[in-house]
């Protein structure tokens, strides 16, 4: 950690800081510039996380030099981590690709979307049972029954279940229907709930928040890991910018980034990130390319038809079209993806 | 609502989508202009909340003409919601100053500030108790035995209780300390927890999400309103910007908009909304000239050894010059401080 | 257009504000909902581009139906745009590959880029010879002389010139020494610039500006069209965020979105986008499958000793590299690489 | 400036960036923490400015201690800079109100506004003859005929000028008939501009472009101030974010930020800063309790009859009314208004 002191500051401001550190066992390297003195701080300086620096006199900045995560970094852990479940690599060579309806409606449809989806060869469902809506008065999701016809649909046709949990004391029953537990763009810093899925023994799926930078996603990610559990699944899905036309704006060099700070797989969701559904195959196609480990898109039979969300959701026909689309391109940077037999 | 239909839309196109509105009891409102043909639905449009125009091909645009939430606004309640509590109006003439420090940290420091605070006539004690921190490393708060201490510490010296709530299994416990409940920014749209929020009969101080608009901030209102609870104070604290001197930018023209579209208080946070100290008094200044209806501010005896956000903390001399400016600034716009007496 | 009168509006509000629009010749349908008046003008609303509607008492909303811009538009051109210069094609299924420094440092410099380029098959050299620099104390560059060493640079080795132009007193000098001009994201609404370069006979290419939408750009494209100038080329070079580990934010999802929007070409500058240079590589490659029309890469033969963007600049080796991995990607998606016979 | 070298760099790579500098004549301070390596570069570090550190391999992060801009700062000058024109004073106790149309329209509109201003007590004129409009459809200005027209009403009424430079080969037309000249949103890092009016001897307004940082609309005053022109006025016009309630966000921690870190004056638009009437009193008066040196608002006879920006336009009671609020104000907070006297 160093500290800049201001143009102002005096002998005796330099002397107090540097008093307090001294005390806390840290050392402290001078470096007097013509214009301002800077002090390098050297020591475990993670007992400064919440030192008040700029409450002491002549302190005009402070600047960190360690990442302030450990256990999501590459230092940490620099072989990349693989999430094995059932068959299934989230984080290898392979691409994880999930499918599934925004929300789940009724039985017909869930059974109907993991039928398809099982000939397309996808091994992953998504489903919303509970919804977080902006308007109290949007469909809020059909809840636990939601969970039970998803999960039973999923076994029917042989695939892992993907479900949101939106709060501490959900933890229980999604993980009793869930194989991989999802947070939402508005919980990444829903910390009494990460801390919770700190200590479940199912991986999690953390979606970037809406404005959070890739530290504070790392962030929030430690707050899983550090709790015990070790398969955390990022996801970028989109940031708000000022831009209207699309819902929100993918940021594609999350991939590339995330990747290099951290060892965690990386799934992007590009339904949530563009709002479109004509953006949907250009986006995906792009994140695979860009690195990302997988993919989370929004399928229904009949996308005018569903409860939510119907605006950036694929039918079956476009959604089959897309997949073939990526397994040429996954062919090509040296990607596998093992539905291709599957696709004709 | 109002559905554009794009210049290449044909006659089916508008026809289907007509049909199915038409099915569902909507009228529609047909005009046709030179280059585009435009919906305008009639009747009960939030039963369309889900509705997936644009999976219907040939429609360009949806613009929604009605606001989407009821019970938070103007039109709803055009007289302002005054929250009365124990002798204190939150939203009419009065001013409402919270103050307190960032987090409790031991009961000397808790019971220092509410004895000080007590002395200045501030009537509204803020700490906080579980800390929401985007480290896992930094001080989490001392949880129930910070909540005790406050409380007792509010006692002892007359004040009212407002500390944070984090989760919904935590909504009791607090609930017990506290007497004005607080949403922070990370969950503004935790809405299991809103809705828990709504059952309960204190008021609730929700804070505006780094990146809401006021829009989302209202119908955040909306679900702890829908669920019974009509006691719900706004709060804005900063929004997330590519400005990185302040910690967040403090949208002042927030206040004067959400009083023109709710009925509901708009109490401003300057300690959060700028992260340095020396903003702190021109913002909350500027705050209240700007029609808000109160203002929380971080003060702590010592903000150098303050466990967290000492950079934006006053000291009881700063907060009392503060104090004092704000009160004559006031009395110039026709607001009262009841606290005007202790100030010398 | 369409106006939304506010709840409160009355008949009079109503009929003022329709007497003056039928005044000025427009057609006014009316729809009576239960809680709004909406009124839809019909007619020719480009008139109303000034019309102060929010100053008419009762206005709640003005909606505009059509989009603001007009010749950059699909719906006035439904053909892609496809500028052909000296054999090379911008906008077909070619893809067009701009490479070269930052700026312009000395011949030696210069020369030597353009050789290597041209020997891995480039036929457009990018070099800043007049550069925009926040600071007045960076690198200005070498402003004519730089000009015409470029100019010579590409002439020996034949390659076509694109180069940044700052001001409308610098056009014709620009004109002289460039085959495309550049517009920069800091002078996307210089107005004044726009309106002259619609006045030459030579490409430019538009760069997004840093905070504009979509649509903005497309309305400055507008300006260089509806002056007389029909070559305009897009270029998406990332947009300001709150994210700061990346320089910019890369929007991908500009590619399509502009391609549905307009029938202009679109670049994507990955180098600027992100502003490191290890992502460049995978952004260059995304914004192809993404439907890009060409990349625009900063390239110097050694880095370190560059003047200016070192940090986000490839060196010859790396650039040979991306291109054959970028010529394997445009196979799969069905674009050509007029360059792979060079790459080895 | 601070060069941290990440975990993974080794000694050659430490020397080798050491060996650069110490060649540029620096000197370098080394501290060698547990995990990482951090350099402080001693000497004259503007040299560096366009110093491709990231280039060099083992290089994590660079940080700068210096503020890369050095005349318009504090520490180059304590004292604030106060503008001397025609017995008026930009910057000092008495408070700077701006005042006009958005556009001038024609002879009568712009002598009916200097008529009535002047009886207000406003000595300083506002009024677009050149208009930077998005829509190359809208309403581009009067131009030279307006600015005549502005010169005389000005002229027979007592006022000064301040009118938008657009363009480098405006600046000599302009400063025939501008007291002021403003530098608008999209021009501020249009620096051939900007170089240009740091040639004249008029003062020149800087308004904040739309996602600059404070920092980086003090470099653009800094290359009108070292190139001669030592009057510039910072003006705060709103930045773009995701709210689209206001047209803009207006960041009115900028005064006291701006003010802490520069001499300049600073003055704010509350009318293109909001872009509603109704919220341009309230942001007024925040505006100037928060420490701004003036303002500059839109007035017009009529809001619904001008050709631009009327949504955002006060009429002359309202800002009359207006007038007399900031009056009281000021009085309370130390500042002076001249006009006080003529407002009734």
């Amino acid at each position: 950690m160093i500290v800049v002191m201001n143009g102002s500051a005096n002998q005796g401001d330099v002397e107090k800081i540097i008093d307090e550190l001294k005390s806390m066992g840290l050392d402290i390297n001078i470096s007097r510039g013509e214009k301002r003195t800077v002090l390098g701080i050297i020591g475990d300086t993670s007992i400064l996380e919440s030192f008040p620096f700029y409450a002491y006199s002549g302190v005009e900045k402070v600047l960190r030099v360690l990442k302030p995560y450990k256990l999501a970094s590459r230092e940490f852990k620099d072989k990349r981590t693989t999430i094995r479940l059932k068959g299934i690599n989230i984080g290898g060579r392979e691409l994880a690709i999930i499918a599934g309806p925004c929300a789940i409606e009724n039985e017909e449809q869930i059974f109907t979307i993991a039928e398809e989806l099982s000939k397309l060869g996808i091994k992953i469902l998504r489903g919303g049972a509970f919804k977080p809506r902006t308007s109290p008065y949007s469909f809020q999701g059909l809840g636990k029954e939601g969970l039970k016809l998803m999960s039973q649909a999923a076994r029917e046709f042989g695939l892992l279940v993907i479900t949101e949990v939106m709060s501490v004391n959900q933890v229980d029953l999604i993980s009793e229907y869930a194989d991989i537990l999802q947070v939402g763009t508005r919980n990444m810093q829903n910390f009494m709930l990460l801390k919770e899925l700190g200590r479940i023994k199912k991986p999690v799926m953390l979606k970037r928040g809406m404005s959070a930078t890739f530290e504070e996603l790392l962030l929030s990610a430690e707050h899983i890991l550090s709790n015990g559990n070790k398969e955390v699944i990022l996801c970028e899905r989109g940031i708000r910018t000022f831009e209207t036309y699309t819902r929100n704006t993918l940021d594609l060099s999350a991939v590339p980034s995330l990747k290099e700070l951290s060892h965690l797989p990386v799934i992007v969701d590009p339904s949530h990130g563009t709002g479109r559904w004509k953006l949907v195959g250009p986006m995906a196609k792009s994140a695979i390319v860009a690195g990302a480990d997988g993919l989370i898109i929004e399928v229904h039979p009949n996308p005018r038809a569903s409860l939510s969300d119907g605006a950036q959701t694929l039918n079956f026909k476009k959604f089959n079209h897309l997949l073939k689309e990526i397994s040429a391109i996954a062919h090509v940077i040296g990607r596998e993806m093992n539905i291709t037999s599957h696709v004709k």
